[in-house]
C-alpha cells in the first residue's frame, strides 16, 4: 500500500505530470492524492480513468502519504517540503529550493539512483530543466571516459518561463506575423504595441524573431543564476567537485524542448564510434545523427518524448579527449515532470 | 581617379553595398560601376543620387577598374575574379572561393589590414559572414591577450541563406502565427502544408518555432562546412595555425544578425575590466553589458547596424586565462557588404 501525492497538481507541470502517470503501462501507487493551493481545492481531475478531489496543502493532506512529489514556487516548497517529511513522507521536490542543500540529494535516476537512498532530510531534490536536458547524456559518456571539462550554450524554450512565457511567445509571433517587418529592434517592438501587447513580458527583450541571451538572475561576475545552475547542479550529480564548466544560456523562440550545444572533455581517449555505442546502450537516449540525410535532433521533433536526443556527434579537431555534440529534451517532460515521476518510481522500487 | 566595380550590384549583399556607400560622407571613387548577369544588365540603380546602368559581367566590364568587390556565387568568382586580376583590377572576393587559398589574403581590416597589401593573385578574401560576426571581438582580445583556443556556438541568421532564407522563414512564421498548435513537429509540418509551403526549403527542418543545428554541407567527420569555415577562417585571418577551434553552428528563426556564444582561451591572464578596456579602444565595437539594467546584445538591437555588439562578458570560473562572452553582427552588414567594402577602402587608402 504505497500512497502519492502530487502536490501542485494544477499547475502546469503538475498536468504533464498526470499524463505521464497515465501513460504508464502499471503503476506502483494505491491511492494518488491531488495536492493544490486553497483557490484551486474542490476541482476534480481525471488521473488513470479515476476522477480525484485536488485538496487544499495542509499539514493533515501528508498524513499517511508515503512520496510527495512538489511542482510549486521555490518559496512553496521551502515552507511545505519539510512538513511533508516530518509527516513521514518523502519529498521530491522540483524547485530550486533545496537543489544544492549538502543534506538533499539531487538525482538523475539514470546517472546517480543511489544518491535518492540517502536523504538526511527526507528530501529529494529534481535538477534544473536545463541541466537536467543534457544530464542523461553527459552522465553515460561520464562513465565511460571520466567527464573533466563541459562548456555548453543553451538554446532554451519559452515553456521554461512556464505558461505565461508560452503565451508570451506566442503573441509575439502573431504580432510579427506577415508584416514583413523584418526583425528590427524598433519594428518588431512597434509591432508588439500595436498588436496590445505590454512591455511586460517574462522575457527581458522581445523574443519572437530574437534570441536573448539571459535567463534567471542576476549573480556576482555577471553570470545568470541559469548559468551556475548548469555548473553547480551538474557537478552535484556526477559528484565531479571540481568539473570545470562554463555555460551561456539563451532563450530562443521555440515552445517547448531545450537543447545545447556541448563541448566535453574526458580523462579517458573518446572516438566518436565508442560515443555511439555508448548513447545506444542507454534506453533513455536516442541518436539521431546522420546529417548527410538531414537527420539530426531539433527541438520541435522532440516536443512530448521522453528520452534524451543527440545528434552531431563530432570528435573535436583540436582539443584531445573531447566530443561536441547537440542534445534536445522536452524541458517539460524529462527537464520538469518525468524525472521527478521517475525519482519517485526509483524510491518505491528499493 | 580610381573606379570601384560592384558584381553582383543587383543582388541581396550588392544592395546593402549599394547602401553604405550611400551612408558614407566621402567616398575615394571617381566612377562607381555596377556589374550583373546579363539578365539583369540594363537596368538602372541610384547611387549617391546619380542614376547608374547596369552593365553585363564580361571582360571588358573590367576595364579600368581599380577595385572590383564582387557579391555573387562561388563558382562565379571562380571563373570571374582572376578575369578582373588579369585586367588589372584588384578583386575583393565575398564568394567561398578563395577564402583559404594560400596566396590569397583573407582580411577583416581592424584585425589584419596588413595582409591585404599581399596578393600574388590580385585577389583579396572576404571571411564568411559566421566567422566575421565575431572576429573583431575576438581580434581585438587576440592582441591584448595572445587567443590559444576558442569554443563557440552560433545562432544563425535566415537571411545566411540569402533572400530565400528570409522568405522562406516569414511564410512559416505566417503558417504557424495564432495557430495554437505549439511546435510538436507533425504540427508545425501540418501547419506550413496547410498555409501551401512546400517541404522544398533553404533549411533542412522547419525553422519557425524551431532550431536548426546544420549550416552548410557535409564534412568528414560529421563536421558542417560553416563549423569548418569558422575554424579555418579564424585561424587564417589571426594568423594562429594552431589555434585551437571547436563551433558548433545552429540556425535560429532570426531574420538578420548573427550571434555567437564565445568561450575564449588566452595565453595571458585575463580580466573582465581589462577586456572591457579592449573592446571600448575599439571603434566598430560596441559593449552593452548591464544584465542587471538588462542589457545585453540581441540580434534585432544590431539589425542594420555596422558595429559589432558585445555583451555578457565574464571570467570563466574553472578555466584559467579565459573569457565567455556573446556576440551579434548584422551578417548583411558587417558580416558581408560592409566588410568587403571596408578592404576596398583600405585598398585605396594604401
Amino acid at each position: 500500500m504505497t500512497t502519492l501525492a502530487i502536490v501542485g497538481a494544477t499547475g502546469a507541470v503538475g498536468s504533464v505530470m498526470i499524463d505521464i502517470i497515465d501513460a504508464r503501462e502499471t503503476v506502483p501507487w494505491s491511492e494518488i492524492r491531488l495536492i493544490a493551493s486553497p483557490r484551486s481545492a474542490g476541482r476534480r481531475l481525471t488521473v488513470r480513468g479515476q476522477e480525484i478531489e485536488v485538496v487544499a496543502l495542509s499539514e493533515e493532506a501528508f498524513d499517511g502519504v508515503d512520496i510527495a512529489m512538489f511542482d510549486v514556487p521555490d518559496d512553496v516548497s521551502a515552507a511545505w517540503a519539510p512538513v511533508a517529511a516530518a509527516r513521514g513522507a518523502i519529498a521530491v521536490d522540483n524547485s530550486g529550493a533545496f537543489r544544492m542543500d549538502p543534506d538533499v540529494p539531487l538525482v538523475v535516476p539514470e546517472v546517480n539512483a543511489a544518491a535518492a537512498h540517502s536523504r538526511p532530510k527526507g528530501i529529494v531534490a529534481n535538477p534544473n530543466c536545463t541541466t537536467l536536458s543534457m544530464m542523461a547524456a553527459v552522465g553515460a559518456l561520464h562513465r565511460a571516459f571520466t567527464l573533466t571539462e563541459l562548456v555548453v550554450a543553451s538554446y532554451q524554450a519559452a515553456s521554461g518561463a512556464g505558461q505565461e512565457g508560452i503565451d508570451r511567445l506566442q503573441a509575439e509571433i502573431a504580432a510579427v506575423a506577415g508584416k514583413d517587418v523584418g526583425n528590427r529592434s524598433g519594428d518588431v517592438r512597434e509591432a508588439l504595441s500595436a498588436a496590445g501587447l505590454s512591455d511586460e513580458s517574462p522575457f527581458p527583450a522581445p523574443l519572437a524573431l530574437n534570441v536573448v541571451p539571459w535567463a534567471g538572475s542576476w549573480r556576482e561576475g555577471g553570470w545568470s543564476s541559469e548559468e551556475l545552475k548548469v555548473r553547480n547542479e551538474s557537478r552535484k550529480i556526477l559528484g565531479i567537485d571540481d568539473l570545470k564548466v562554463s555555460a551561456t544560456c539563451v532563450r530562443v523562440p521555440v515552445i517547448t524542448t531545450h537543447a545545447l550545444a556541448v563541448h566535453a572533455t574526458f580523462a579517458s581517449p573518446v572516438d566518436v564510434e565508442t560515443a555511439r555505442q555508448v548513447f545506444a546502450a542507454q534506453p533513455s537516449i536516442v541518436l539521431v545523427d546522420e546529417p548527410r540525410e538531414g537527420r539530426f535532433p531539433t527541438p520541435a521533433d522532440v516536443v512530448g518524448e521522453d528520452p534524451t536526443y543527440v545528434g552531431r556527434v563530432r570528435q573535436a579537431l583540436d582539443f584531445p579527449n573531447t566530443l561536441d555534440f547537440f542534445v534536445c529534451g522536452d524541458n517539460l517532460r524529462k527537464g520538469a515532470a518525468l524525472n521527478t515521476y521517475e525519482i519517485a518510481e526509483e524510491l518505491v522500487r528499493s
